[in-house]
């Protein structure tokens, strides 16, 4: 780390500093300018904290020069990696994954006729909620464990992996019992309990970035999955909550570049969520894909105005299918397929 | 509800939107300008999803009339909330409470110091975590179990009420033994299972808004907390995540008048979380207090540079007594008192 | 415009929004509610300002109709205006814009070889600073009037349209004597004294999207210009201002299906400054083509480590060619050509 | 400056790095760590460009050690600046100041009965708008020359300051002319063409922060200022923006402190402008003045509800005398007087 000193730092509040480190083991290295002085520390940080440095009397700021994730980051893992979501199914490999189904698993035959649908325009992956995190309490909830049957049932009928949202430590292991990938929502992010729960997991996580996390927040939720023990993370931008209120979010796009410089985890794009409304969710999938995004997450109902939920967003299959159409003319155009 | 249609809406949509509202029970009232037209319906919400209508042809926009949240809602109970939470301390009353202590309990010997030093200086109720929610999966993560312990001890020594979070739901139960106030942590404001979790306890909660959390979204998880049956909530106004990186987060001082137009809940500032950075703590508790909070929580530790956590925020006793002298006299200016 | 009325609304609170609104010669029409009253009032809005309703006394909320904007609205004009900046290059139909060049002027030599070669790459303007807004008063703040005139001699050698910023209402007349196209910068959209006066400009106008602004005040600005009687206006979105830290700004993608929905303008992308860094330039000018931009405008520069400004984020010639080809087959795969 | 190399750069990288700066006439001082290297470079910024290091081969980061501003920062004068605004008023002493009138000038009798109003109440300085910037081309300009006129009179005829905002570089002479202090609007605190030309003004400059600048941003407008010679700079928080919506800004109370610790210049708070709402201006008013700034800017206004513009957030005059009584006994209870 380095440490950065006031302008009118004295020399004994320079030289505790130095002392303070050398106890822990640092290698010091001061620097001295014409206005300010600057101690290079050597050493392993978790031997004492950056706070207990930054506090002592003459300090101004303490850099950090490593970044806090690990097991995440491009520098433990140069190449990408490639997630065996099962069916054959792989994520972050030249073949794009497409993620689509309704919000709300509502009902065996609707959701085994999306399903199908769905499948036909080229989705490979199932996804539907069976446990709905809602803001109101007053909205419907999801069907459960009767919901995570009929997705079941829908993954083996069709010979498709499927993807449901986990909200509990309580049902991590209903769930892991039924999906063949495991999602993290947005608002448990950093409900940091729920990260140690699915990363004990022998199932692929699907690792929703938070309404308003930073890159490195994100980064550092996966890191905790895999500090468990579970290396099968997929990333998931969804939009960030920003000043700009015509769309429910912000989709941001640059996170895509941005992840793939820093970790070796593959990356979805979801429209959906961070649109809100189903006329810009075309526009938003072909900005990931072009972009970068190992696939897209989209959600797709026969009669949006009749949904469960999030019907505003929700496209409808011929819609679907057309946008499936220039999604592939667009992966080709990168070098990648659908 | 209010639908208004296109500028180009045919005659057809209209009578479409007003047919479909009749059958659920609406009353409509079709307001014709010139260039738009306007249609007012009265009736029942929960019979119809507003998506429903929204995605009809010609539709526009749909303007909800009713704000979603009724409980915590000063429609529903104009008289401020005063909530006993034990020992002979309201909150939302005359008298402004006061949490203190460390942001962790670290040891036994440690905590009852600063309870100790905290209840001079005039707190009224001891804050500690005893379960650590943090952004690293490697930093320390709280004595759990013990630091109950600890905390219960403390509080029965000093006849104080105890404050402490409560993060994952199977914990509940444990935390509701020992704590008199269980807190849910701003990461955790839309961890919907354990807002319901911690509604079925009889146990005032202490409601952090969350990071990028609107007022709306705030009182609706406050709302499902009431749901449950447990209507002694408390606000806490924390800091929201803004572009502005002087500051951990920016305390949202405006939060504290418009919650206490909206709702009969009472709300604290929290200057440590908000700022974090023990420089700004004074400024921003007075702030607090002078917008009318109904009191504060603030991290105060005697060595913060060796702090477990959050040490660059917290106030060491000496200046946290001084602070308690000036809100003491900015309480009296205000007719509040401490 | 509809107005809300509070819950507990008396009857001659009603009345007298209803008086004052009948007086001023607009028709009314109450809904009258279980718990609220809602007026629907249909007039000339330009006769009273909506605030003078929201102040009386029992009124809790004005919802606007119309939106604010009518010259730029989509309303006005259905399709979409493909403006013509000279040398036979159009702007908003099937052939895509490519702007490109230095971030500032920085000397002729220089110009001219960085003009040749974007050229050969594929761009269609050329874009320079000759009045560089900059942070600190102490950096470099562009040629000035040398800087147009080096810009208009490579534009001629050329047969490319130039398109430069201009800053100051005084400099207008000077600017749009060498320019093909008048940009304003981001930090000056709200700039209305210098609107204006580019809105007597006989110029096309490139508006770029303030750092903080609002989709609907973005396209008020547009208004600002149109309403002076120049409707040749570009919009140029460029990043905004939000947490996150890992680029200089966030790139807004949903503004491109969003302004097209809304206006009959065309929108350019400008991935250099919504990035800051090279390395995301890239796939963020791939993802605004394929969400429907009609262009986009990047910084290149044979060496951006010796850059006067912007350095970090300007693309080699080279790179800058393939991305060109990257570009180009996007751009076939959605149905337009560069 | 402090360059941070890559894990894996290699020895050439960091000598190259070494050699560059070295012909810069840097001293540097390189430190080996296990992972990565760091070096440490000492001399004159201006002789080289952080980008032109930043974008060698192998540089991972550059850290800047100084801070980008000079005459406004506290490290170049220590003690807090008390300007004279003219009739014996002074900002950023013991007594704070209090500016206070109707958002815009809208005729002569109506600003003379404000302004005695607002005297009587105890305002020091008065404020009103003659040139104001309006979100439409179509709202209400003021009334430019002739609003001058009006104010002059009414600060000639009580003997107070007058405070105004000029919006064009070609109106600053004017301006000069009439009003005692000259305001930036927020909207215009990065439009550099025109804090250059006030700068060359005898008159103080009333700053206020851009809607969504970082008060980095805002002291280097302040520089921009103080560089051309005129160093009566008073800076004004009146709220950034923000995701939450129930107030038009969200008034950023921590910015007090924060700047009181990095610059001499005095701070106000505007309530008025960061709530835009008269329910909330009292609160943050009190809130600003406890957290420690030099005084305040509020609106107030007989007529609200016709008021031409602004009307919603304007305080009635008897709600002003109430909060001016408040305010006193705030101002006491810290150790200040009104």
């Amino acid at each position: 780390m380095i440490i950065i000193m006031h302008d009118n730092a004295k020399k004994e509040e320079i030289s505790a500093v130095e002392e303070k480190l050398t106890k822990f083991g640092f290698l010091t290295h001061p620097i001295y300018g014409e206005k300010k002085t600057v101690i290079g520390a050597i050493g392993d940080k978790r031997q004492i904290s950056m706070n207990e440095i930054l506090l002592m009397s003459g300090v101004e700021k303490v850099v950090p020069i490593m970044r806090p994730y690990k097991l995440a980051s491009k520098e433990l893992k140069q190449e990408k990696s490639v997630i065996d979501v099962g069916y054959g199914v792989t994520i972050g490999g030249k073949k794009l994954a497409v993620f689509a189904g309704p919000c709300a698993v509502e009902g065996r035959e609707h959701f085994l006729k999306m399903s199908r649908l769905v499948k036909d325009a080229g989705a490979n992956i199932l996804r539907g909620g069976a446990f709905k995190p809602r803001t109101s309490p007053y909205s419907f909830g999801g069907l459960e464990g009767e919901g995570l049957k009929i997705m079941r049932e829908a993954g083996d009928e069709l010979g498709m992996p499927i993807c449901t949202e986990v909200m509990d430590t309580r049902d991590v292991e209903l769930v892991a019992e039924y999906a063949d990938i495991i999602q993290i929502g947005a608002r448990n992010m950093q409900n940091f309990k729920l990260l140690r729960e699915v990363g004990k997991c022998n199932k692929p996580i699907f690792l929703k970035r938070g309404l308003a996390s930073t890159i490195e927040e994100w980064l550092m939720a996966a890191e905790y999955i895999m500090s468990e023990g579970n290396d099968r993370v997929i990333l998931c931008e969804r939009g960030i909550r920003t000043y700009e209120t015509s769309t429910r979010n912000t989709f941001d796009v640059s996170a895509i570049p941005v992840t793939q410089e820093l970790t070796h985890l593959p990356i979805i794009a979801d429209p959906s969520h961070a649109t809100g409304n189903y006329k810009y969710v075309g526009a938003v999938a072909k900005a990931g894909i072009a972009a970068g995004a190992d696939g897209i997450m989209v959600e797709v109902h026969d009669c949006p105005e009749c949904a469960a939920s999030d019907g505003p967003q929700s496209l409808k299959p011929d819609k679907f299918t057309e946008l499936m159409e220039e999604l592939r003319r667009i992966a080709a155009a990168i070098g990648r397929e659908i």
